[in-house]
């Protein structure tokens, strides 16, 4: 299959086969992926929660509006944003540059600083709409990535991010839950499988400036 | 290359190689990936304009602080959202469905109508950061596809959007730009090519609930 076919493969599973479980290796490749996810500035305010324990699954099915996925799939994947992006937070940052790197720390502190300052500056619900935006393109990345490794997925919106960050401790660990993404295999009587793709002509999603 | 190698050879492109233009193949996977994209409800509020013209382009670099990216790349691509999303909107949407899947409308009603109420209940600026979102998530699935098919991408948010609004005459379309992301290939010479990757270490970027 080329990559179009690949993603004309996906779908949002609506029903999980609940006996088949990714491989280790299948889980590292979404880990890395994550990890591997532009972000703004390069500054990562996203964390992965990845949940294979049965009974975490089950408990969060309520605050899921009840969608079974949930419960049948995988592993569950939670995409958080950090919520302290503070001065020591890209010191942080800046330090891991340095390390990696080897940079100079002269030559990379007047960005540093004006970083710094431009968060200072920023309201947190400008904050807060960054770093979703940021919980987003990771999950723009790992959709696509799930579709090129043939692993199904389903992203959901509709949940209750209070209800996962208390279930999930995310609090205390300066956490937001913002978006859920239940990962595994899709079960053989999923009528969803075999709905065409509905989807604008390419002639409404395009305009060509040549 | 397995896809964690190719999503490590991805890289902010600093410096393009104006000389090298990408094919129509590969131009027509971009387009074909970017409306493969999933969204929210499958409403697909975003648009992607897509520049090879030169003097656009040119004409794009100042509200681009200057970055020459713009200009050097291949193909410059804009990520749009609709702005106006009303209930004809929501009403095209599905009669699409309709038309595609050949699903009853009295199907559809119930879930159409609800779908009416909510996008009416929600302000502008609501309404704006979801489709935001939905922009980002097409740009995590574009900059993948890239790495997969070997094409060099730079992911922008710092741009003028009024201003790329005025120069692509998107305002009357009831477009707005939120994204930009040139394409093309990597120049022999930019050296942020051979840069270490910073990341967070894996253990600091997951947490497993097992």
């Amino acid at each position: 299959m080329n990559l179009i076919d690949r993603l004309n493969w996906r779908y949002a599973t609506k029903k999980f086969d609940s006996e088949r479980k990714l491989t280790l290796d299948q889980i590292n490749t979404l880990k890395h992926a994550f990890n591997l996810t532009a972000s703004s500035y390069g500054l990562q305010p996203i964390k992965l929660v990845v949940i294979s324990n049965q009974e975490f699954k089950n408990n969060l099915l309520q605050s899921s509006m009840n969608q079974q996925q949930v419960v049948q799939c995988s592993h569950l994947l939670v995409i958080c944003i950090d919520t302290k992006i503070d001065e020591a937070y890209i010191e942080t940052y800046f330090k891991r540059i340095t390390d990696i790197r080897k940079t100079p720390a002269n030559i990379l502190e007047s960005f540093k600083k004006s970083l710094i300052n431009e968060f200072n500056d920023m309201s947190n619900s400008s904050i807060f709409s960054w770093s979703k935006n940021q919980a987003y393109l990771a999950l723009g990345n790992l959709l696509t990535v799930c579709s090129v490794e043939g692993i199904d997925s389903c992203p959901m919106e509709g949940f209750l991010p209070d209800k996962y960050d208390e279930v999930l401790g995310l609090k205390p660990k300066n956490l937001k839950s913002v978006l859920v993404m239940p990962v595994g295999f899709r079960s053989s009587d999923d009528k969803f499988s075999s709905l065409k793709k509905v989807r604008k002509d390419i002639s409404d999603s395009i305009i060509d400036i040549n």
